[in-house]
C-alpha cells in the first residue's frame, strides 16, 4: 500500500482552500466499497433465486465447468449440490433464507449431443425437482431445466413445468451448440415465455470458442471474467436483435449484479447512435434493460455495485440470491441485511421484487 | 413503458407497512441515472485527457476502426480530428476545458506490418504533436504514440517523448500483432514506464479474432461493447500475470469509466480464490486496481456509474476527459459540473487527480 499512501500524501500537500481533497477525504469513500458491519436490519423475509442442485445423471455435464475452477473445489461441491434435505435446509435456516428457487447446476443437457436424450433428461430433471418442491413446498421453488437444442420442445416443457409442476420460470446456461437466444428459431420459445409470464434466468456458460484475450490466462476463464463477458453479450444480443420488441412481455434475469450491465447504460444509449445497426430498435437500449431485464446480486456482496444497480436499472429490478453452494450463504445473507440501502430498497431486493416477478 | 408501469402499479398495491416500496419510491431512484440539470458548480479548472487528433499519414490506420462506426460519422470526424487550431480551441474555450492532453487517434502504427516504418512513423507523429504542444503550451499536453511491435524501441521513444518533448505519458491502442502488454517481452517497456513515472493510457483496439458472441451483431463490435471487453481483459491480464508485482510503480489509465472494472472488484477478489491460477498474486486483484489503475469518465456521463467508480476504486483514481471529437464536449463538460458528487470529488475528477498523476 505504500505507493498509494505516498500518492495520498502528495494529494494532501496540494490542498489549498475548502474545495480541495485531503488524504483523509480521498480515502474515506474508497472504504465504502468494503461490506459494512452495521447493525443488521432484517428484511421481512429473504427469497434466494440462484440456488443450485445436482443429480447423479448430470455430473458429467457439470464436469465441463471443471476447467473454470480449481479441481478440489469441484469435487467438494458435488455432494453439497446433491443434498436437498437436512444440509441445505440447515444452511437456509441458519442464515434466514426463507425460500429458495432451485435450479440444476449447468450446463446440463444443453451440451448433450443427442437431442432426444437431452429432451428426455431435461424432463427427468424437472420431475425430480418437482418432487423436492413437493416435499418442501414452503421452502423450495424451481426453475425448469430445458433442452434448448429443440426450441419447440423447450417451449412445451416450460409450459409443463410452469402449469403442472408449478415452477417459477426457467434457467438457461448460455448458448446451445453456438446458437444464442436471439436466433429466430427461438421465437417459438419466447412466445411461450411471454404467454406464461415467467422469467428466464440467463446463467453463464462457456462459449464454443476461446477468444484470444483469454489466451494463457486460465484464471480469467469462468466466473472471474469470461462468464460475465459471455452472458452480458448474450443479453445484449437479445436487446439489439429486437427480441424484446417482438416479445415485449419477455423477461430475463441476469445474475452477478447484472454481469456489468448497470454501469454501461449511458454508454449503450450513447454509442448505439453511432453503431452499424442491423435492426433499428424501437427504444434506447436502457429502456429494454429496465423493462425486460432483472438482475440479481449473486456473487457480488458490494455496496458500491448494488448502489449502481439500484440507481441505474432501478430498485424494482434487483433481486437477491446466494448462488449456493458456490458462494457462501452467511456472507451473502449478512451483507443483504447490512448493505447501505434504504429499508424500502432492502425489502425490495431481499424478497419483494422476486415475489412480484414470480408470483410467490 | 406500459409494461413497466403495470409492474410498478402492482408493486404499489403490495405496499403494506412503512418498509414497503411504493411506485413513486420505486421509480424515484431509477431517474437518478439520467444526467441532472442542477445549478452548475464549476470546478477550479478542467483538464481533459482523452482528446484525439489525426495526421494525414495515419488516416489509413484509423480506417481500420471504420467497421466499428457508421461510415458517415467516420468521414465527418477526420477533418475535426485534424484541426489543432481555432476549431479545437474554440470548443475547449466554449466548454471551459483549460487543458487537453492530446493523443493520436488509434490504432496508428500498431497495425503497421513493417516494423521499421512503424518506428519511424511513431517518431514523426510525436514530433508533430510536440510542435502543437509548443504552439499552445498552456492548452495542450500529449501522450506519446508508440510502435509496440518493438518493445525496446517503444521504451526508448517513450523516454524521448517524456524527457525531451515533455509529454505526459503514452497512449497504447490495445494489443499489437496479438501480443498483450503482459507478455514478458514488454518488461523492458514497463521498466521504463516505472522509471519515468508516467501513466500509460490503455485505449481500446480491435482484437485479432472476432469472438463468437459478436457474430451477426456488428453494433456490438466497437465502442458499444467489444472494446470494453477487450480493454478490460487487457487490464486484467496485466493484473493476473503479476506485471504490477514486477513493476509496482507502473500506472495505467482506462477510459470509459474503467471499462466496467468498478462494478467488478468484489467479484474479482472473491472468484480469484477459486480460479486456476498460473501466477500467485501478492495481493488481491482490487489492490492493483486501486493502486496501479486510474480510470476516466470518457463517454460515460452518468451519475450512477461515476458514484460506483468513486466508491469502489476511489476518488483519487478517477479523471475527466471528453474523448473529443467522438463524444460531445458540451455534454461531458456540463455533466462534470453538475454531477451529484461533493465539491472535493468534483475537483479531484475534473483536474486535481490528472494534475497529480501527470505533474501538470
Amino acid at each position: 500500500m505504500s505507493n498509494r499512501k505516498h500518492f495520498l500524501r502528495s494529494a494532501a500537500t496540494l490542498a489549498v482552500g475548502s474545495s480541495i481533497l485531503t488524504a483523509g477525504q480521498l480515502s474515506a469513500r474508497a472504504d465504502d466499497s468494503v461490506p459494512h458491519s452495521k447493525p443488521e436490519s432484517a428484511p421481512k423475509k429473504i427469497i434466494a433465486l440462484e440456488e443450485h442442485f445436482m443429480l447423479p445423471e448430470f455430473v458429467t455435464y457439470l464436469a465441463e465447468t471443471k476447467q473454470n475452477i480449481k479441481p478440489a473445489l469441484f469435487n467438494n461441491v458435488v455432494p453439497v449440490l446433491s443434498d436437498f434435505g437436512a444440509g441445505r435446509l440447515e444452511v437456509m435456516d441458519k442464515n434466514g433464507i426463507d425460500f429458495a428457487v432451485l435450479s440444476l447446476s449447468g450446463p446440463g443437457v444443453q451440451i448433450e449431443p443427442d437431442r432426444e436424450q437431452a429432451v428426455k433428461l431435461a424432463r427427468y430433471a424437472n420431475d425430480r425437482l418437482a418432487e423436492e418442491m413437493h416435499n418442501n413446498p414452503h421452502r423450495y421453488g424451481g426453475f425448469a431445466h430445458l433442452a434448448m437444442q429443440d426450441p419447440r420442445e423447450a417451449a412445451r416443457e416450460l409450459e409443463r413445468c410452469v402449469r403442472q409442476l408449478k415452477m417459477q420460470g426457467a434457467m438457461i446456461n448460455g448458448e446451445t451448440n453456438g446458437l444464442y437466444l436471439d436466433d429466430r428459431r427461438y421465437d417459438i420459445f419466447w412466445e411461450k415465455v411471454q404467454e406464461l409470464d415467467v422469467p428466464v434466468y440467463l446463467h453463464p456458460g462457456n462459449p464454443p470458442d476461446h477468444p484470444h484475450m483469454f489466451t494463457d490466462h486460465p484464471e480469467m476463464w469462468g466466473p472471474v471474467w469470461s462468464w460475465a463477458v459471455e452472458t452480458c453479450s448474450h443479453a445484449m444480443r437479445l436487446i439489439f436483435s429486437g427480441t424484446f420488441d417482438r416479445f415485449p412481455g419477455a423477461k430475463i434475469i441476469l445474475g452477478h449484479m447484472g454481469e456489468t450491465l448497470p454501469i454501461q447504460l449511458w454508454r449503450l444509449d450513447s454509442r448505439i447512435q453511432t453503431a452499424n445497426l442491423k435492426y433499428a430498435l424501437k427504444e434506447v437500449p436502457s429502456y429494454y434493460v429496465r423493462k425486460n431485464i432483472f438482475i440479481t446480486t449473486s456473487g457480488v456482496c458490494c455496496d458500491a455495485a448494488l448502489r449502481c444497480a439500484l440507481d441505474s436499472i432501478g430498485p424494482e429490478n434487483v433481486m437477491f440470491p446466494v448462488d449456493y453452494p458456490f458462494e457462501k450463504t452467511d456472507i451473502a445473507s449478512r451483507w443483504i441485511r447490512s448493505a447501505s440501502v434504504s429499508e424500502a430498497e432492502r425489502n425490495a431486493v431481499a424478497w419483494q421484487n422476486a415475489s412480484l416477478l414470480m408470483k410467490l
